[in-house]
Protein backbone atom coordinates (compact mmCIF):
# COMPACT_ATOMS: atom_id res chain seq x y z
CA UNK A 1 0.00 0.00 0.00
CA UNK A 2 1.25 3.70 -0.74
CA UNK A 3 2.61 5.25 2.61
CA UNK A 4 2.58 8.84 3.03
CA UNK A 5 5.42 9.81 5.64
CA UNK A 6 3.77 12.69 7.01
CA UNK A 7 5.81 15.60 8.55
CA UNK A 8 3.49 18.15 10.31
CA UNK A 9 3.25 21.43 8.80
CA UNK A 10 5.60 20.80 6.19
CA UNK A 11 4.90 20.12 2.35
CA UNK A 12 3.77 16.67 2.69
CA UNK A 13 0.63 18.43 3.40
CA UNK A 14 -0.03 18.81 -0.31
CA UNK A 15 0.69 15.15 -0.68
CA UNK A 16 -1.94 13.99 1.91
CA UNK A 17 -4.59 16.36 0.40
CA UNK A 18 -3.10 14.53 -2.91
CA UNK A 19 -4.50 11.03 -1.84
CA UNK A 20 -8.12 12.18 -0.25
CA UNK A 21 -8.25 14.01 -4.11
CA UNK A 22 -7.90 10.76 -5.58
CA UNK A 23 -9.46 9.25 -2.75
CA UNK A 24 -6.47 6.64 -2.29
CA UNK A 25 -6.48 3.64 -0.07
CA UNK A 26 -3.17 4.93 1.75
CA UNK A 27 -1.43 4.88 5.18
CA UNK A 28 -0.83 8.05 7.05
CA UNK A 29 2.19 8.00 9.15
CA UNK A 30 2.66 11.05 11.35
CA UNK A 31 6.27 12.24 12.80
CA UNK A 32 6.25 15.52 14.60
CA UNK A 33 8.73 18.12 14.38
CA UNK A 34 11.20 18.79 17.12
CA UNK A 35 9.13 20.70 19.61
CA UNK A 36 12.57 23.17 20.21
CA UNK A 37 14.37 23.25 17.05
CA UNK A 38 11.33 22.36 14.47
CA UNK A 39 12.70 20.49 12.63
CA UNK A 40 12.34 16.63 11.26
CA UNK A 41 12.92 13.64 13.94
CA UNK A 42 16.25 11.86 13.18
CA UNK A 43 14.04 9.07 11.84
CA UNK A 44 12.53 10.87 9.39
CA UNK A 45 15.56 12.35 7.75
CA UNK A 46 16.30 8.49 7.42
CA UNK A 47 13.67 7.52 5.66
CA UNK A 48 15.37 8.76 1.98
CA UNK A 49 19.01 10.67 1.40
CA UNK A 50 17.07 14.00 0.85
CA UNK A 51 15.95 13.75 4.31
CA UNK A 52 13.06 16.15 3.52
CA UNK A 53 9.09 16.29 3.54
CA UNK A 54 7.13 14.45 1.54
CA UNK A 55 8.71 10.94 1.37
CA UNK A 56 6.40 8.81 0.37
CA UNK A 57 6.98 4.66 -0.13
CA UNK A 58 5.78 2.42 -2.24
CA UNK A 59 6.18 -1.33 -2.94
CA UNK A 60 10.09 -0.75 -3.11
CA UNK A 61 9.98 2.60 -4.22
CA UNK A 62 11.06 5.39 -1.76
CA UNK A 63 10.63 8.73 -3.34
CA UNK A 64 11.04 12.63 -2.29
CA UNK A 65 10.45 15.91 -3.73
CA UNK A 66 7.26 17.16 -3.41
CA UNK A 67 7.06 17.82 -7.56
CA UNK A 68 8.44 14.48 -7.83
CA UNK A 69 5.75 12.66 -5.50
CA UNK A 70 3.02 14.82 -7.65
CA UNK A 71 3.96 13.59 -11.04
CA UNK A 72 4.45 9.75 -9.59
CA UNK A 73 0.92 9.48 -7.37
CA UNK A 74 -1.03 10.95 -10.58
CA UNK A 75 1.44 9.04 -13.11
CA UNK A 76 0.77 5.68 -11.36
CA UNK A 77 -3.11 6.59 -9.73
CA UNK A 78 -4.30 8.99 -10.83
CA UNK A 79 -6.16 7.64 -14.38
CA UNK A 80 -6.17 11.75 -15.61
CA UNK A 81 -7.36 12.97 -12.85
CA UNK A 82 -6.27 16.31 -11.25
CA UNK A 83 -4.09 17.20 -14.46
CA UNK A 84 -4.51 18.45 -18.39
CA UNK A 85 -3.57 16.38 -21.46
CA UNK A 86 -0.98 17.56 -23.99
CA UNK A 87 -3.49 18.11 -26.96
CA UNK A 88 -5.78 20.35 -24.29
CA UNK A 89 -5.54 23.77 -24.78
CA UNK A 90 -4.58 24.53 -21.67
CA UNK A 91 -2.11 22.33 -21.19
CA UNK A 92 1.00 24.93 -21.08
CA UNK A 93 -1.27 26.96 -18.22
CA UNK A 94 -1.33 23.74 -16.63
CA UNK A 95 2.46 23.17 -16.96
CA UNK A 96 3.37 26.58 -15.84
CA UNK A 97 1.37 26.79 -12.99
CA UNK A 98 2.34 23.47 -11.62
CA UNK A 99 5.87 23.98 -11.65
CA UNK A 100 5.05 27.53 -10.07
CA UNK A 101 5.70 27.53 -6.67
CA UNK A 102 8.74 25.34 -6.94
CA UNK A 103 10.27 27.59 -9.94
CA UNK A 104 8.92 30.72 -8.30
CA UNK A 105 7.33 31.26 -5.49
CA UNK A 106 8.95 29.14 -3.29
CA UNK A 107 12.61 30.38 -4.19
CA UNK A 108 10.97 33.78 -3.22
CA UNK A 109 9.90 32.61 -0.38
CA UNK A 110 13.33 31.14 0.87
CA UNK A 111 14.85 34.29 0.08
CA UNK A 112 12.42 36.24 2.21
CA UNK A 113 13.24 33.76 5.01
CA UNK A 114 16.89 34.62 4.88
CA UNK A 115 16.78 38.08 4.69
CA UNK A 116 14.89 37.88 7.90
CA UNK A 117 17.08 35.32 9.63
CA UNK A 118 20.08 37.48 8.74
CA UNK A 119 18.31 40.88 10.38
CA UNK A 120 18.97 42.15 6.58
CA UNK A 121 17.22 45.86 5.77
CA UNK A 122 14.91 44.57 3.17
CA UNK A 123 15.02 47.66 1.51
CA UNK A 124 18.46 47.58 0.50
CA UNK A 125 18.23 44.38 -0.48
CA UNK A 126 15.12 44.92 -3.02
CA UNK A 127 16.71 43.40 -6.03
CA UNK A 128 16.40 40.51 -4.11
CA UNK A 129 13.07 40.40 -2.78
CA UNK A 130 11.51 42.07 -6.37
CA UNK A 131 11.03 38.42 -8.23
CA UNK A 132 9.13 37.41 -5.58
CA UNK A 133 7.32 40.53 -5.69
CA UNK A 134 6.04 40.06 -9.05
CA UNK A 135 5.38 36.63 -8.58
CA UNK A 136 2.29 37.36 -5.96
CA UNK A 137 1.47 40.15 -8.40
CA UNK A 138 1.13 37.91 -11.69
CA UNK A 139 -0.47 35.09 -9.03
CA UNK A 140 -3.30 38.08 -8.32
CA UNK A 141 -3.00 38.76 -11.83
CA UNK A 142 -4.21 34.81 -12.90
CA UNK A 143 -6.58 34.65 -10.40
CA UNK A 144 -9.01 37.56 -11.39
CA UNK A 145 -9.30 36.08 -15.07
CA UNK A 146 -9.53 32.49 -14.18
CA UNK A 147 -11.39 30.85 -11.23
CA UNK A 148 -8.37 28.04 -11.03
CA UNK A 149 -4.82 28.30 -12.18
CA UNK A 150 -4.90 26.39 -15.22
CA UNK A 151 -8.22 27.74 -16.30
CA UNK A 152 -11.63 26.69 -15.68
CA UNK A 153 -11.29 23.34 -13.51
CA UNK A 154 -9.45 22.48 -9.96
CA UNK A 155 -6.29 20.34 -10.76
CA UNK A 156 -2.88 19.39 -9.17
CA UNK A 157 -1.72 23.00 -10.17
CA UNK A 158 -3.66 24.13 -7.78
CA UNK A 159 -2.23 21.84 -5.20
CA UNK A 160 1.11 22.32 -5.99
CA UNK A 161 0.26 26.16 -5.14
CA UNK A 162 -2.17 26.48 -1.89
CA UNK A 163 1.13 25.19 0.57
CA UNK A 164 2.27 28.35 -0.49
CA UNK A 165 -0.31 30.35 0.34
CA UNK A 166 -1.64 28.82 3.73
CA UNK A 167 0.78 26.75 5.59
CA UNK A 168 4.12 28.36 3.79
CA UNK A 169 2.70 31.65 5.71
CA UNK A 170 3.28 29.84 8.88
CA UNK A 171 7.44 29.89 7.89
CA UNK A 172 6.88 33.69 6.51
CA UNK A 173 4.43 36.29 6.92
CA UNK A 174 2.75 37.64 4.19
CA UNK A 175 -0.27 39.97 4.13
CA UNK A 176 -3.04 39.19 2.11
CA UNK A 177 -5.03 42.19 2.77
CA UNK A 178 -3.85 43.97 -1.04
CA UNK A 179 -4.44 40.51 -2.79
CA UNK A 180 -8.15 40.11 -3.17
CA UNK A 181 -7.91 37.76 -5.68
CA UNK A 182 -5.84 35.36 -4.18
CA UNK A 183 -7.74 35.42 -0.88
CA UNK A 184 -11.30 34.58 -2.75
CA UNK A 185 -9.60 31.87 -4.24
CA UNK A 186 -8.25 30.15 -0.89
CA UNK A 187 -11.63 30.41 -0.29
CA UNK A 188 -13.05 28.81 -3.41
CA UNK A 189 -10.46 25.99 -2.96
CA UNK A 190 -11.45 25.60 0.62
CA UNK A 191 -15.19 25.23 -0.18
CA UNK A 192 -14.78 23.33 -3.68
CA UNK A 193 -12.12 20.15 -2.70
CA UNK A 194 -11.12 18.16 -0.12
CA UNK A 195 -8.55 20.71 1.51
CA UNK A 196 -9.74 21.36 4.66
CA UNK A 197 -10.42 17.79 5.49
CA UNK A 198 -7.03 16.64 3.85
CA UNK A 199 -5.26 19.54 6.64
CA UNK A 200 -7.19 18.60 9.85
CA UNK A 201 -5.59 14.84 8.79
CA UNK A 202 -2.29 16.58 8.15
CA UNK A 203 -2.25 18.97 10.69
CA UNK A 204 -4.89 18.21 13.44
CA UNK A 205 -5.41 21.43 15.86
CA UNK A 206 -3.13 23.87 13.78
CA UNK A 207 -4.13 26.94 12.88
CA UNK A 208 -3.59 27.82 9.34
CA UNK A 209 -3.69 31.24 8.07
CA UNK A 210 -6.23 31.05 5.32
CA UNK A 211 -7.01 34.22 3.90
CA UNK B 1 6.65 27.27 -35.77
CA UNK B 2 8.28 26.48 -31.96
CA UNK B 3 10.16 29.69 -31.25
CA UNK B 4 13.00 29.59 -28.27
CA UNK B 5 13.23 33.25 -26.91
CA UNK B 6 16.85 32.50 -25.78
CA UNK B 7 18.63 34.32 -23.44
CA UNK B 8 22.98 33.96 -22.97
CA UNK B 9 24.00 32.27 -20.02
CA UNK B 10 20.34 31.74 -18.56
CA UNK B 11 18.38 28.35 -18.17
CA UNK B 12 17.46 28.67 -21.81
CA UNK B 13 20.39 26.58 -22.68
CA UNK B 14 18.92 23.51 -21.55
CA UNK B 15 16.00 24.21 -23.79
CA UNK B 16 18.07 24.81 -26.86
CA UNK B 17 20.07 21.79 -25.82
CA UNK B 18 16.52 19.72 -25.57
CA UNK B 19 15.33 21.29 -29.48
CA UNK B 20 18.86 20.43 -30.44
CA UNK B 21 18.52 16.39 -28.39
CA UNK B 22 14.90 16.04 -30.35
CA UNK B 23 15.92 17.15 -33.43
CA UNK B 24 12.91 19.80 -33.58
CA UNK B 25 12.48 22.29 -36.30
CA UNK B 26 12.63 25.30 -34.36
CA UNK B 27 13.89 28.79 -34.22
CA UNK B 28 16.67 29.96 -32.09
CA UNK B 29 15.97 33.75 -31.34
CA UNK B 30 19.36 35.09 -29.12
CA UNK B 31 18.90 37.67 -26.77
CA UNK B 32 22.42 39.38 -25.16
CA UNK B 33 22.43 40.22 -21.75
CA UNK B 34 22.98 43.80 -20.50
CA UNK B 35 27.01 44.31 -20.79
CA UNK B 36 26.77 46.11 -17.87
CA UNK B 37 23.95 44.89 -15.73
CA UNK B 38 23.89 41.55 -16.98
CA UNK B 39 20.05 41.59 -17.07
CA UNK B 40 17.94 40.49 -19.73
CA UNK B 41 17.07 42.98 -21.66
CA UNK B 42 13.51 45.23 -21.93
CA UNK B 43 12.13 43.10 -24.68
CA UNK B 44 12.97 39.78 -23.11
CA UNK B 45 11.31 40.53 -19.69
CA UNK B 46 8.24 41.59 -22.05
CA UNK B 47 7.84 37.89 -23.60
CA UNK B 48 6.01 36.84 -20.70
CA UNK B 49 4.97 37.88 -17.64
CA UNK B 50 7.57 36.12 -15.68
CA UNK B 51 10.21 38.09 -17.36
CA UNK B 52 12.80 35.10 -16.91
CA UNK B 53 14.28 33.07 -19.18
CA UNK B 54 13.72 30.30 -21.06
CA UNK B 55 10.35 31.54 -22.50
CA UNK B 56 9.20 30.03 -25.67
CA UNK B 57 6.27 30.31 -28.14
CA UNK B 58 4.47 27.94 -30.24
CA UNK B 59 1.60 29.28 -32.10
CA UNK B 60 -1.03 31.15 -29.72
CA UNK B 61 1.15 29.45 -26.64
CA UNK B 62 3.91 31.54 -24.58
CA UNK B 63 5.38 29.67 -21.75
CA UNK B 64 8.18 29.92 -19.12
CA UNK B 65 9.53 27.93 -16.44
CA UNK B 66 11.99 26.05 -17.13
CA UNK B 67 10.34 22.61 -16.13
CA UNK B 68 7.23 23.69 -17.41
CA UNK B 69 8.37 24.38 -20.91
CA UNK B 70 10.29 20.86 -20.71
CA UNK B 71 7.23 19.24 -19.82
CA UNK B 72 5.77 21.03 -22.42
CA UNK B 73 8.15 20.07 -25.37
CA UNK B 74 8.32 16.44 -24.11
CA UNK B 75 4.52 16.09 -24.30
CA UNK B 76 3.95 17.72 -27.38
CA UNK B 77 6.59 16.65 -29.75
CA UNK B 78 9.09 14.04 -27.15
CA UNK B 79 6.88 11.51 -28.38
CA UNK B 80 8.30 9.30 -25.41
CA UNK B 81 11.87 10.07 -26.02
CA UNK B 82 14.18 11.15 -23.16
CA UNK B 83 11.78 10.29 -20.41
CA UNK B 84 10.36 7.27 -18.26
CA UNK B 85 7.23 5.92 -18.69
CA UNK B 86 5.03 5.26 -15.35
CA UNK B 87 5.31 1.26 -16.05
CA UNK B 88 8.96 1.56 -16.10
CA UNK B 89 11.11 0.20 -12.96
CA UNK B 90 13.00 3.63 -13.20
CA UNK B 91 10.09 5.55 -13.07
CA UNK B 92 10.21 7.08 -9.64
CA UNK B 93 14.37 7.71 -10.17
CA UNK B 94 13.60 9.56 -13.09
CA UNK B 95 11.44 11.90 -11.37
CA UNK B 96 12.73 12.45 -8.47
CA UNK B 97 16.52 13.99 -10.49
CA UNK B 98 14.30 15.54 -13.03
CA UNK B 99 12.82 17.79 -9.91
CA UNK B 100 16.25 17.41 -8.22
CA UNK B 101 17.69 20.47 -10.12
CA UNK B 102 14.73 23.17 -9.36
CA UNK B 103 13.71 21.16 -6.23
CA UNK B 104 17.01 21.01 -4.60
CA UNK B 105 20.02 22.50 -6.42
CA UNK B 106 19.13 25.36 -7.43
CA UNK B 107 17.58 26.90 -4.37
CA UNK B 108 20.95 25.75 -2.41
CA UNK B 109 22.61 27.60 -5.34
CA UNK B 110 20.65 30.81 -4.99
CA UNK B 111 21.43 30.68 -0.98
CA UNK B 112 25.11 30.73 -1.65
CA UNK B 113 24.47 33.81 -4.16
CA UNK B 114 22.65 35.56 -1.26
CA UNK B 115 25.42 34.52 1.20
CA UNK B 116 28.27 35.74 -1.43
CA UNK B 117 26.29 39.31 -2.28
CA UNK B 118 25.17 39.99 1.55
CA UNK B 119 28.88 39.89 2.61
CA UNK B 120 27.77 36.87 5.49
CA UNK B 121 30.66 35.05 6.86
CA UNK B 122 29.66 31.26 5.54
CA UNK B 123 30.83 29.41 8.23
CA UNK B 124 28.24 31.55 10.34
CA UNK B 125 25.29 30.40 8.35
CA UNK B 126 26.46 26.99 8.05
CA UNK B 127 22.75 25.52 8.85
CA UNK B 128 21.67 27.80 5.77
CA UNK B 129 24.24 26.09 3.60
CA UNK B 130 23.97 22.39 4.77
CA UNK B 131 21.14 21.40 2.46
CA UNK B 132 23.16 22.28 -0.48
CA UNK B 133 26.00 20.26 0.77
CA UNK B 134 23.83 17.43 0.80
CA UNK B 135 22.54 17.86 -2.44
CA UNK B 136 25.61 17.78 -4.13
CA UNK B 137 26.68 14.71 -1.95
CA UNK B 138 23.84 12.91 -3.13
CA UNK B 139 24.30 14.15 -6.64
CA UNK B 140 27.93 12.46 -6.22
CA UNK B 141 26.36 9.29 -4.58
CA UNK B 142 23.98 8.38 -6.98
CA UNK B 143 26.66 8.97 -9.95
CA UNK B 144 28.82 6.42 -8.62
CA UNK B 145 26.14 3.71 -8.86
CA UNK B 146 24.67 4.53 -12.37
CA UNK B 147 26.13 6.17 -15.54
CA UNK B 148 22.65 8.59 -15.84
CA UNK B 149 20.76 10.09 -13.29
CA UNK B 150 17.64 7.98 -13.83
CA UNK B 151 19.65 5.02 -14.49
CA UNK B 152 21.16 3.58 -17.68
CA UNK B 153 19.66 5.84 -20.21
CA UNK B 154 20.28 9.35 -20.51
CA UNK B 155 16.76 11.17 -19.79
CA UNK B 156 15.50 14.60 -19.36
CA UNK B 157 16.47 14.62 -15.74
CA UNK B 158 20.24 14.77 -16.69
CA UNK B 159 19.65 17.69 -19.15
CA UNK B 160 17.37 19.37 -15.99
CA UNK B 161 20.43 19.03 -13.27
CA UNK B 162 23.49 19.55 -16.06
CA UNK B 163 22.90 23.53 -16.34
CA UNK B 164 23.42 23.75 -12.34
CA UNK B 165 26.91 21.52 -12.58
CA UNK B 166 28.21 23.60 -15.64
CA UNK B 167 26.73 27.05 -16.79
CA UNK B 168 25.38 27.22 -13.42
CA UNK B 169 28.80 27.88 -11.72
CA UNK B 170 29.60 30.98 -13.64
CA UNK B 171 27.00 32.39 -11.11
CA UNK B 172 27.98 30.15 -7.99
CA UNK B 173 32.07 28.80 -8.30
CA UNK B 174 31.92 25.30 -6.95
CA UNK B 175 35.14 23.45 -6.67
CA UNK B 176 34.43 20.05 -8.26
CA UNK B 177 37.69 18.66 -7.39
CA UNK B 178 36.57 16.20 -4.66
CA UNK B 179 33.42 15.21 -6.34
CA UNK B 180 34.45 12.81 -8.82
CA UNK B 181 31.79 10.92 -9.82
CA UNK B 182 30.57 14.32 -10.67
CA UNK B 183 33.35 15.73 -13.28
CA UNK B 184 33.22 12.54 -14.78
CA UNK B 185 29.30 12.45 -15.32
CA UNK B 186 29.62 15.90 -17.03
CA UNK B 187 32.49 14.08 -19.47
CA UNK B 188 30.06 11.35 -19.90
CA UNK B 189 27.50 13.13 -21.00
CA UNK B 190 29.48 15.55 -23.34
CA UNK B 191 30.55 12.74 -25.16
CA UNK B 192 27.53 11.01 -25.84
CA UNK B 193 24.97 14.12 -26.36
CA UNK B 194 24.62 16.60 -27.99
CA UNK B 195 25.46 18.97 -24.96
CA UNK B 196 28.68 20.53 -26.11
CA UNK B 197 26.81 21.27 -29.78
CA UNK B 198 24.00 22.98 -27.94
CA UNK B 199 26.04 25.01 -25.81
CA UNK B 200 27.96 26.65 -28.55
CA UNK B 201 24.50 27.30 -30.28
CA UNK B 202 23.51 28.87 -26.99
CA UNK B 203 26.36 30.79 -25.47
CA UNK B 204 29.07 30.76 -28.58
CA UNK B 205 32.31 31.61 -27.35
CA UNK B 206 31.92 31.31 -23.81
CA UNK B 207 33.87 29.49 -21.91
CA UNK B 208 31.40 26.88 -19.27
CA UNK B 209 33.37 25.60 -16.68
CA UNK B 210 32.96 21.91 -16.93
CA UNK B 211 34.32 19.02 -14.73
Amino acid sequence: MLIVHHLGVSQSDKVVWLCEELGLDYELKFYARDSVTRLAPAEYKALHPAGTAPTIQDGDVTLAESAAVFEYILGKYGAGRLTVAPDAPNYADYLYWFHYAAGTVQPAMLVEIIIAMLGVDRAQVAALTARGDTAWASLEERLGKVPYLAGEQFTAADMMNFFTLTTGRLFVPKDLSSFPNIRAYIQRVLDTTKARAALSKADPGLEIPFA
